[in-house]
């Protein structure tokens, strides 16, 4: 693992490197971060007399990617430049020197390295590949600064590569559909934090979303005639390898293929007839493995498949087949008996390697979810783990490549140091060298049983460019308020190229409410975060065709009021004896949420779907006045009445749990300090307050209930 | 004109209907407003056993009408509405009748009446045309209301038909390239609103945007490879028929062709070689009319667009042929002396004439701007009025259809009072019945010198929404007050549809500051319009390539301070003599705007993009501070010292002034009038306070400089 060395000089003063890889005082908005990176003093002017050009190799993939770049920077900056992409720039204040093309499409460990030095004249960034430009260019548009004297490039020597080649989103497309717009700015948001795979799931129990030419009643009877037409395919597979990124299509079987048997029934194990799925979970419906048709039949279409996805891999699913389709055939189970299969997993594992054929015929490799691994699996097989690290493991050590995915689950709506921390080989990982490569990357995953085209971008973006540092950058990168200071810039530039996350919210609530003054709506929605997708499913009844319009598809995972409510309840504890400190902000929100109910009465009255929040609403009253009684017992340092603290605790408790609302209070970890703070303020001695709050802090995480799902 | 009956009759007391043909009142959030609408008491519950069938002739164009309505419902409420589009809907809850298709594509005074009895079991759309039946499904949808019992349609009797025939949109894609999305967009914000016409200014000096198969360096050369398809074109074609709304394209010429000479300088009445125009502005390169060849290209070009466009109608521009490159042409002059043609004005009326026989031949009307009104022009062409009013009505006087402009240029960025507030024939219009008859609608123009895709909504909506009123209601629907109202639900409602108007602001405040945290920026940015662009050009050196990045591309006009603004001077004067009414709200605006220096210092540093507006700030800093003085000074009834007021209304001057930051603060003449009520408030009798605040809300009048340009 590289380390990254950072020299800070600073108007003539020159400060001894920080020995911490991640010192704020790097600032460096640069997201992922490199794997060596070198401040130098003085800056880079960034005006209309900055050109850029190309040196050496050159085509038109790397003259768009320049392109791209002046466009972004002269939005930023607001000053036309008169960039001339040539072929020969030496003339250029920034060039660009590339080797040779790489590859035209984007493979699976081809070389993204490169190199930048920018210098108080001239900067120049080295490639051997076209793609490593490509990631090159983005470090660039990051390293844009500004004081008062105007816009510069940072000074920099920068040595980067990815630490992991396999740096993936899902898109599930199935559950809820997607338009090729919304596809296609993921994948700008993808090339922005240097991620090299885009994963389309494509079909499902709930969607066939592909055109087959051959086949065409998968989609013209499993899609509601919602499916990407194969000139869309193309235009988006060119659009991602425009800018170094590989698409994966996913066709899932033998489960999750209800929608392929609307069309085809007679690819099923069990009787038809079928129709879409609207409800979501694991069903029965599995391809029938016994006959040889359902091969021909897959050969045709994947077939038709490798031709229109150029990639290497095709993924086949293979998850949650439940196997009661198989169980109920007598005529497959007669053909286990015969084949001598012991169980319907050994009758997956038969399936796997038919496919897997089929795929060869068609020079493409496999991949598949965790259940595809089985004995005598070839070990060309690629394995995605939606089991954790420990399956991926066992995977590396029977000599598999694999990539994680399930500590990546965007839809259980973990905050972003939670991607941030995990690591594919974690700290105790036991594997050796040899098998800690075979972990060759990850992959979040928007899985789609509650995503529309208006909330996508927030549920994917800005917490998936910490995974993306996750999976690039060196693996003692890992401070996390660094990684969220760097996140606020990086949240912009994504916006920049398309990406509605930071505009999303406010839009839907102005469509809960039908109207522009959101009032008490805005407050709820500011300190609430939407509770994970297991949370849901448990307690609503919702389909497909459930309008996503609440305000818990409003609200975004990972709302900056934690971290905000968590500086505040930490700068007043830190203030003791006095307990001035932010008291008055703190003290501004309780107040709010305590008088919230009248308000949210009024725009409940004219809004009837926000109904289900009056819970969440009466909780916040509750814990705004109970925070009030606390600031007081604080400042006065008078300890509460007997039953205060147990009382107020109860109001902590009743807010954690799930309800109707999906509004989830995930401050409130700060919030119980801070009531276990004031019941305890007599316990303070003056002399040591820091121990105080320690204690108050280690009483408040043990209170905390246990999560019910993992993030 | 039909006069608008209100009946309002509230749980069980029956009040008198209000005679003023606008009460707000009626709390009904239609718009545009129907030509007869009356309201009942009662509700028709809007739940999920609310069904929507069609009776007697349907076809795909309205069921696709049908489920629009359907989904923008269910995101409303929240609810999955099981409706079922059927053949006969006598059991459904809404039933919609309509008798015959109507045209295929929507044409020329086509019937788009309907009518809209909702009752409280039951509800009936009636129409003759598809085109009919969809505009009252845009009623049925701003139909729907909540109060503490749920959602639910309110219960109406509804006569309603346009009051004139031509009501668009007007969109130059030349100067500013707009992707197909935002084109469609706009398009269903004109459907929102009933209008019916989008008028698409394809060609122009800086860009030529539409293929052509036979002449293809047209768009080859002249558009730097931002053009439509005619793929695309036939799909925006096809988008906009099944909403009503025709597309007429506009090929501007004999000027404004400076595109269309890049890659056939032939057609030029000037030596080449020409380039895409980067600036804006009147240029002198012209067809040349007096060479057959021009027409030949000309029926060749023309052809082609008339089978690709199916409107009857083509427009050919005409406007703003300065005659300079004709003038300087010996071979021209001759020709001009050879026909006795007097002037280059009389050798544009020959052209027109070879121009409109052209699309004749093509089986096209034709329609221009002013300019192509010359003696001999046949009848049957259209004018669109640049020129305003009195131009129109000269039209009309000799016997021409026209429809008016002038007053609805989107870019001199009006209020929405202004549009809405400009008839057609206006009150001293001395036309005869027959002669107004002939006034057959009107097209709101969307000019792009300073229009790109991330800001055109903001300048279009909601402000086309009272323009679509004025053009669909009766002539006596003008109560500022009432249409104000009803613009913010329907602005959100065109939220739904796909327009970015509310969100575009604060996503490009994020960009111009490169964070999240606003702070000073917001603060400057609610207060601001945008100046209009004659204002803009007199100023600034700007080019088709200028990033429009800047605050002032980012705030909209008509932003709602200015009408907040004066409320609160108004309730505060209206409490003469104590002056507490308001005060203290407009204390904090002052005391926020006096205190903004060093925030916006801060912010310029990281964002020297701002820089051009420290003046404005420093406007803002001194109109605080003077505003608090004012209040002082009304609170006491101590009159300010000598000089005073002077010293004041001249900061209001400067801040009045059009300045590099293009920020108008357009709340002044309220601020005005504060500062000289403080400065008279000594001469404030107690017994009438009216009477004082009269004098001083005519001084402030009076003080205000006239526009330098018309709106």
């Amino acid at each position: 693992m590289m380390r990254i060395l950072f020299a800070l000089f600073l108007s003539g003063l020159t400060f001894a490197s920080d020995s911490s890889p991640n010192s704020p005082d790097s600032l460096t908005n640069v997201m992922p971060m490199p794997a060596v990176m070198q401040r130098h003093p003085g800056t880079l002017k960034l005006d209309s007399s900055f050109t850029l050009g190309t040196i050496g190799y050159s085509d038109a993939r790397l003259e768009r990617a320049v392109q791209r770049l002046q466009s972004r920077i002269e939005g930023r900056i607001g000053v036309e430049l008169p960039l001339v992409v040539t072929s020969n720039g030496r003339a250029a204040t920034l060039s660009i020197e590339c080797v040779a093309a790489g590859f035209a499409y984007p493979k699976l460990g081809e070389d993204e390295s490169y190199s930048l030095e920018i210098g108080a004249q001239h900067a120049t960034l080295k490639a051997n590949t076209v793609v490593g430009a490509i990631r090159g260019l983005e470090t660039v548009r990051q390293l844009v600064s500004a004081d008062q004297r105007g816009y510069f490039l940072q000074l920099v020597s920068i040595q980067d590569k990815p630490r992991f080649a396999w740096r993936g989103l899902m898109i599930d497309v199935s559950r809820h559909w997607q338009p090729v717009d919304v596809v296609k700015r993921n994948i700008d948001g993808l090339a922005a934090v240097k991620m090299n795979v885009f994963h389309w799931h494509l079909t499902d129990d709930q969607g066939f979303r592909v055109e087959s030419k051959r086949f065409p009643k998968l989609q013209g009877m499993g899609s509601d005639g919602l499916y990407y037409t194969q000139e869309q395919i193309r235009e988006i597979v060119a659009y991602a390898a425009d800018r170094g990124v590989r698409v994966i299509p996913e066709f899932d079987m033998p489960g999750h293929t209800t929608s392929w048997f609307v069309g085809y029934p007679g690819l099923a194990s069990g009787p038809g007839p079928y129709h879409i799925e609207r409800k979501f979970g694991v069903f029965d419906a599995a391809m029938d493995p016994t006959q040889e048709e359902t091969y021909r039949f897959l050969d045709g279409f994947l077939g038709e498949m490798a031709q229109l996805f150029p990639d290497e891999y095709i993924h086949v699913g293979g998850d949650e087949n439940n196997g009661k389709q198989w169980t109920a055939n007598p005529r497959i189970q007669e053909f286990m008996r015969k084949h001598d299969l012991k169980d319907t997993a050994a009758l997956q594992a038969y399936f796997n390697q038919r496919v897997r054929k089929i795929l060869q015929k068609h020079s493409k490799k496999m991949i598949g979810w965790d259940e595809v691994l089985t004995p005598d699996l070839p070990k060309d097989v690629v394995v995605q783990s939606w089991r954790g690290t420990k399956s991926l493991a066992d995977g590396a050590k029977h000599g598999y490549s694999g990539i994680l995915s399930q500590p990546y689950y965007l839809d259980h709506m973990a905050p972003a140091e939670y991607f941030y921390l995990s690591d594919p080989l974690p700290d105790d990982s036991d594997l050796t060298p040899e098998q800690a490569a075979r972990v060759i990357g990850g992959e979040s995953c928007a899985w789609a049983e509650f995503l529309s085209p208006e909330n996508i971008d927030s549920r994917i973006w800005p917490r998936n460019a910490a995974l993306a540092e996750r999976l690039w950058s060196p693996r003692d990168v890992r401070n996390v308020t660094d990684m969220y200071r760097r996140l606020d810039p990086v949240s912009v530039g994504l916006e920049q190229d398309g990406l509605t996350h930071e505009s999303s919210m406010a839009k839907m609530l102005r469509q809960v409410t039908g109207t522009q003054e959101l009032g008490a709506v805005d407050v709820l929605a500011k300190v609430a975060d939407p509770f994970g997708v297991s949370y849901r499913e448990e307690l609503l009844v919702e389909t497909q065709l459930t309008p996503l319009t609440h305000i818990s598809d409003a609200v975004v995972p990972d709302a900056p009021f934690r971290r905000q409510f968590a500086a505040l309840v930490d700068q007043l504890l830190n203030d003791a004896p006095n307990f001035s400190a932010k008291r008055e902000v703190l003290a501004q929100n309780f107040r709010q949420w305590r008088d919230l109910g009248p308000g949210f009465l009024a725009m409940e009255t004219r809004a009837p779907i926000l109904a289900g929040c009056k819970g969440r609403v009466r909780d916040l009253e509750n814990l705004g006045a109970a925070g009030l009684e606390a600031l007081i017992h604080l400042q006065s340092r008078i300890a509460p009445p007997a039953g205060w603290k147990e009382a107020s605790l109860a109001l902590v408790n009743e807010a954690e749990k799930p309800d109707e609302s999906m509004l989830k209070l995930s401050w409130l970890p700060s919030y119980r300090s801070l009531i276990l703070a004031a019941a305890d303020v007599e316990e303070l001695k003056v002399a040591n307050p820091q121990q105080w709050k320690q204690q108050v802090m280690q009483e408040a995480a043990q209170q905390e209930p246990p999560a019910k799902y993992t993030w």
